[in-house]
């Protein structure tokens, strides 16, 4: 029998199981602190699957004083990244598999349908927090690795199997993996892209803006300024610095894409007293970064258009805004279309679906930046589940798309690290 | 010896004695729910001047269901109004001399100089929370009173004096005061005008407006709708809806105001994290009421204009944006300039001060609007002190300036009332 056959044979045999097992991943509550119970799931079936197991509890400085490092938690202690290698007979190029365990917090659990952590299943789709970002991309992966173990395929490159912390809140957990010494010829990351390809991703970071006014009694208003008001003049000309900069974008990756490189205003907050004339405001917003582009050029940009609109306002050029990189910064992923891991990942796509992928760039940073940019490994991005349905109420994933993209992932191990001869 | 020189003796001849009844009102603290204090401080004056008292907490459901009634406090415990009474011998006009107890908070003490309840003097000038927001103006009422009593004078009208909780907070006190009885053929409340003569007073009300938008990610912010940026479509029609209401004032009291009725956006709140498109906006603000306006039609043109931006913009067409009338709230006052009462306040400054006093109309709303507007009591609001000190940091107020206040109005108290043949 053919392999790709006996991996097919597999996967669908073993959908109960595998959907279980998912299920079990989703009713662990991971998120950020939390993350030990479900790495406890994932261990369990690396040491069931015979994998040779790395797992540690990340920290020290040479990750905390890393540029790239970017996180406000203190304390690691308990909730470890995992790594699991399944060991290639040598020759063949070797494949870092990466998901993140942590979750974003389920919200207002009253939105739910069913409990947020229930991996409740109905007409095919399983719900929960997790469930499209990203366990379902995590199991996908652990099923290729499975299938082929299972059909006793043996590679001549590693298979580096990573279970991180932190994706979600910056990305220390893949930069400790990094950082102690795991490094590849190829990755894929299953973040939920609706199985289409992503050799390139938005980078984004956070920023703050902190706008003064002068205070006065509403009544005479005139005798104050207005910091609202303010923000809004800096808010309208970071909304023309967004046309330009999309303007640029012409990678036909795009095309499709509204706005590119998105620069969004998520936060804004001033005033404490409806007849007072609120004498600060405060504007928070992530701004996008292209796959061409560097984080420190892209924040020069910015602080020189909030000094051009400063340039023109008598009180803002008295008052300059004060500007702060704070909280959130995912590097971009930039690999070039025609890369060897985007043929063996197109190839094997079409193998299983007859269909060529759709390839474009991602709206949102992965930590594939990171072991891109920091770890020169070239990253692909792919995976099942919808970007919408991410971050929202009542998460689910299509459960065949998870054993679909484990189909589609295994062809790729295969074809990307070689078959042994033995 | 003419009344006027007895007066102008008695009260320069007490300086000092007046000035520590000052400093010892400003010593005692009374913001909200804690004026006893203070008010105890006044009942003593009260008693020691012979006056009839009138103490009594206010409440029940004849104030709290009023239509004019605008509190959030529940609880008026212990912390009574105050009416006393210099009952005349009749055939005299009446005349109500009222101010508020209540001063706002101090804000961040460390931003004050001095304890901001020490009534430090320094330079001629008594500092402290409430030395011109309004308990020198109430000084000058009391000094007022007792230099006509202490000269001797007899008067034909009654001298109503009332020590009022609640100002700031939407003028429940002075509410209670008529509710209970109290009008007059004329009133004086010396809030700090700095001895400007005001006849007329802009209303004012609090509004908060909530705009929907609709969630999505950052890097997709096209999925959705940014709340702020409605918001502040919004704002901007609110700019314009300014715009048109102050263009309608020809009132020459307002030629030297620079805007005569602003409508202040006061609070902006939007948002819960940077990188997602945030889906709902709140505004809060102040519109000024001109003296001749209806609160109610106020309310209308500001939901018309609402409703106006609205029908611009498809998704507000859908969302429509909801609108509240919160917290907030002071009636205006609109007394003719020719009033018999602007005639006698005129002539006493002039005696006094030798020169014509500058006739305007306030920025800010006072409890006047309820004494005319619910009362049927004309009002006019003169006194000491200058705005931009009232609720401010370092507050403070001129010694002399209470003085001439209460010089000025004695002199009115004695030509309004009129002197008794006795």
């Amino acid at each position: 029998m053919e392999y790709e056959k006996k991996i097919e044979d597999w996967l669908w045999g073993n959908r109960g199981k595998g959907t279980r097992f998912l299920q079990r991943l989703v009713q662990e509550n991971s998120t950020r602190g939390l993350e030990s119970g479900a790495q406890a799931v994932i261990i369990e079936k690396c040491r069931k699957l015979g994998l040779t197991l790395d797992i540690w509890e990340i920290g020290g400085e040479e990750l905390t004083k890393h540029p790239a490092y970017c996180s406000d938690r203190t304390d690691f202690t308990g909730n470890p990244n995992v790594v699991a290698v399944l060991k290639g007979s040598g020759g063949g190029k070797s494949l870092i598999l990466n998901g993140h365990i942590d979750v974003v917090p389920e919200g207002d659990e009253n939105d739910w349908e069913h409990d947020p952590y229930s991996g409740y299943i109905e007409d095919g789709k399983l719900y929960g927090r997790g469930s499209t970002d990203m366990k379902g991309g995590s199991v996908s992966l652990l099923l290729a690795m499975e299938a082929i173990i299972s059909s006793r395929i043996k590679l001549k490159g590693d298979v580096i199997f990573q279970s991180v912390i932190e994706e979600e809140s910056g990305g220390a957990g893949t930069l400790a993996a990094v950082l102690r010494g795991y490094q590849a010829d190829g990755a894929i990351i299953p973040e939920p892209t609706n199985m289409k390809v992503f050799p390139k991703q938005q980078g984004s970071m956070w920023f703050r803006i902190t706008v003064k006014g002068r205070s006065a009694h509403g009544g005479t208003r005139y005798e104050g300024v207005n910091a609202i008001e303010k923000a809004m003049q800096l808010i309208k000309h970071l909304q023309e610095l967004e046309n330009k900069r999309n303007e640029r974008i012409d990678d036909p990756l795009y095309d499709r894409i509204p706005i590119p490189i998105p620069l969004n205003i998520g936060k804004m907050n001033s005033g404490q007293w409806p007849s007072s004339v609120p004498d600060i405001a405060t504007i928070e917003g992530r701004i996008g970064v292209a796959p061409n582009e560097q984080m420190k050029d892209v924040e020069k940009e910015l602080e020189n258009c909030v000094a051009e609109a400063s340039a023109q306002d008598e009180w803002l050029q008295k008052n300059p805004p004060a500007i702060e990189w704070f909280g959130g910064r995912w590097l971009p992923g930039n690999l070039e279309v025609e890369h060897p891991l985007m043929a063996s990942i197109s190839h094997a796509f079409e193998k299983v679906k007859n269909e060529k992928p759709i390839i474009e760039a991602s709206p949102w940073g992965t930590d594939g930046g990171i072991l891109s940019n920091i770890g020169n490994t070239p990253v692909v991005v792919i995976g099942p589940g919808v970007t919408a349905s991410a971050h929202d109420v009542n998460e689910y994933i299509h459960i065949d798309e998870v054993f679909t993209a484990a189909e589609i992932i295994a062809h790729t191990i295969v074809d990307w690290c070689g078959m042994s001869d033995e």
